[in-house]
């Protein structure tokens, strides 16, 4: 009942945070918890993995359509896949929040419960370990992640050697069904979004509340993992990214891929974004994860195929939209 | 001539990061760049320390009165103090940044170039490794900073024992009276806010684009420091923390406060936030750093004195202003 909670600007930043602490994942590598200067995470490799995503009102993220639990799971889970894709395991998060001053406080504990459940789903250990509090019209919500590599090296883009196996694990296509849903059916429009929720749980879930498979990305590290990247704008543009970097070629098979995820759309598994699955490279040999699905092949040359034909690296910018 | 300049939304994200990306510096810990899912930065003492840190248009800074160049040293200085205030050497920020489409990609680039600037001045090494380009109605800055401990164990603030020098690196009051003098006399007027910073240059630019002594928290943790943080809401208030968190009182002479900031006002210097000077407390037989003030000692009781008078621990909270 948002109506019988104060707002942020009732309460204060002391009083906010008094409620907000308790509810946040403390982390096995935490060492200095919140409240000093830093926070102080154990880096036991050496190195350390970051990563930084904002989320915005209106550009990312709509309020009739996202609850502020979903926001949290959201901003947790964007992020965490980010460290997965290096073959890393998330350790900790920083995140900071501007609201409105008229929001309710239960907005913000919902979302610091939606980070806590985000986190104990996707990467149970990683810890919320500092943030920032503040004021501004609209909404925005800033996180960066920390993640360590272990005893692997980390995963970049740019490792896809020709022969290899080019595997997905996580489904592709459901949050980018989800936002097309929402827009053609609940633009401005909080009842329709709740509804949709109930009659297409899966992809509206997908686009609002993502659980992508944050260890897959140690796992196929560990199994020999070439090159990998999350697929956040959409696997034609980020197959792209890899084979720029690799200076490779990236086939993907329409049959392969629609096999794997077979209630989508070939549409929204090749130009839906924010699934954040991991999209990886794979040596012929290696073996391959349980859940993870072979979709392609790298080859001689540049760009992405599907089924032999030029695949156009259609993707999201966000100055031009 | 930000006329001449295309904007963000006419030129891109692709375009404005080709631009911005080599004016940043690439950090001596940095084991792989931006442009990968994540960077991965050298993290030798087997930890990290990490702070996060906002800035929004409005709440934090108007564009009448702060240059981009400026926005750009303030990030950083800010984020950097956090890191020194651990007794830690800055090694990486990443930063988001969300403008409105109209703003010039020139904006941009002068921002860039005061991140760079204000890392090259004050903690030369560290890189920006990462970053996130959004668009929104008025301008948000989130900084991230990373940081390393050598060999130093952190110096958290609940470590103040009764008989410590309490002790400031850099210049207090600074910051505070140039606020006083931009609101009092460049409300809303970029030429008064100019003419300002010529006849006030220590005081506008200590509040515009700060330089705190960030190296000597490194020093003062080696001296051996035993509670530490950065002036950054007022001496008061964050003196209060340390004697809240170690249990002790922090007794201020006003002598010796006035004495390290001979050209300020008491009233500034003891209640004037975002100076990011450090504050420690040092035991009595430890050297004392050059550059470092004795400004009060460590009692047993609790609270903050001046001169022996009780002194409130008046403060900013973002949601209450």
């Amino acid at each position: 009942m948002p109506g019988s909670s104060p707002t942020v600007a009732e309460l204060g930043e002391r009083e906010v945070l008094a409620r907000i602490l308790p509810l946040l994942p403390k982390g096995r590598a935490t060492l200095v918890p919140p409240g000093d200067d830093c926070a102080v995470v154990a880096a036991p490799a050496g190195t350390v993995c970051i990563t930084t995503d904002t989320m915005l009102e209106g550009a990312d993220f709509r309020l009739e359509w996202s609850s502020w639990h979903d926001l949290g799971v959201k901003a947790a889970a964007t992020n965490l896949a980010d460290i997965a894709a290096m073959g890393a395991t998330p350790t900790a998060l920083v995140v900071a929040l501007a609201v409105p001053g008229s929001t309710p406080v239960a907005s913000l504990t919902a979302f610091a419960r939606g980070l806590a459940d985000g986190i104990d789903a996707l990467a149970p250990g990683c810890g919320v370990v500092g943030g920032d509090l503040s004021t501004a019209a609209t909404a925005v919500i800033a996180v960066t992640a920390l993640g360590d590599l272990g005893a692997r090296a980390a995963v970049v883009r740019s490792g896809a050697r020709v022969g290899d196996r080019v595997v997905v694990a996580g489904r592709l296509g459901l949050a980018g069904e989800g936002l097309a849903l929402l827009y053609a059916e609940a633009l401005n429009d909080a009842d329709a979004a709740s509804r949709l929720r109930r009659e297409h749980a899966d992809a509206v879930e997908a686009q609002l509340a993502p659980r992508p498979p944050i260890a897959q990305g140690a796992v196929l590290a560990t199994a020999g993992a070439t090159a990998m990247c999350d697929v956040s704008d959409g696997l034609a543009i980020d197959a792209d990214r890899i084979a720029e970097a690799s200076g490779v070629r990236i086939a993907l098979s329409a049959d392969a891929l629609m096999s794997a995820n077979p209630s989508s759309q070939l549409e929204h598994v090749l130009h839906g974004g924010e699934d954040h699955a991991l999209l990886a490279t794979l040596p012929a040999g290696a073996p391959l994860p349980d859940g993870v699905a072979v979709v392609g092949v790298v080859e001689d040359g540049a760009g992405v195929t599907l089924d032999g034909a030029p695949l156009a690296a259609r993707g999201w910018d966000p100055y031009r939209h």
